[in-house]
């Protein structure tokens, strides 16, 4: 789809503050200010994840997108040619711990997925996404691994 | 979060004429004057896949969740003690054939599909989409893979 270009947020939308504040990929100072108070109740207290260190500058990551909602940048223990994480900004911990306020952040993270896939050469790729620690969650931010480049069997794990 | 529970679509927002089209999980006679120009001019021409005609009421299903938007279901090949596909009534071919209109949409398949996990009593869970013949794509309707109740391994596939 061509509108891809154009995946920035809907200006004529409201958005969280803490999903369109101007944090960057670099070192930005940490802002308190802009945590999520809902965030901070289920448990992504100050986004206090390896996750939430990269997304304020603290911990280097080598990004391959970026935009006022989301961060993507490649797994640091990949399992495939391309294995890339795409995260939002705000501290969601997982799919649990999203509401239907997160629904326009959920398909903006899984059309990033897209846009990343492509821009890496793939014309297959899986995206996953684990809730929980049962599943294989490690880092409790909500993250939606991209991977390809290699033939990927089934089931899924 | 409390407002899972209101999960149809927003009102007052507008949608497209396949995605609200009032197909049931009854025997319905196939409508194909509510197929999507635009899912036709990108092959996946009325719908015409297994999942196609399970929307359709032609091929039952075993549903647990049902809105204007999506249709969830045992998967008949489960790879683990819950299986669940998640798939828009729209004829999405995968996250490749997604553009940006779809940003609301692609957010309340993963809602549902963690309501669903929810109600079938899982603590953690694995959503997995497949976007290609290269991932295992085989089924060319895009469906959400919530797959839980046993220990998941890693790598996914």
């Amino acid at each position: 789809m061509s509108n891809l270009e154009a995946m920035s947020p809907d200006p004529s939308q409201p958005a969280d503050s803490a999903s369109t504040s101007p944090a960057g990929l670099a070192a930005d100072p940490p802002d308190p200010g802009a945590a999520d108070p809902a965030a901070i109740a289920s448990g992504a207290a100050a986004n206090d994840t390896i996750f939430g260190r990269i997304l304020r500058g603290e911990i280097p990551c080598d990004a391959v997108y970026a935009d006022d909602l989301c961060l993507a940048f490649r797994d640091v223990n990949p399992q495939a040619p391309v294995h890339v994480l795409v995260i939002p900004r705000e501290a969601l911990v997982n799919l649990g711990d999203a509401g239907r306020q997160h629904r326009e952040l959920l398909g903006h993270l899984l059309l990033v997925a897209a846009k990343v896939a492509r821009q890496e050469g793939l014309e297959g790729w899986r995206t996953v996404i684990n809730s929980g620690a049962e599943a294989g969650q490690t880092v409790f931010h909500l993250h939606v691994h991209v991977i390809g480049g290699r033939p990927l069997s089934w089931p899924p794990g």
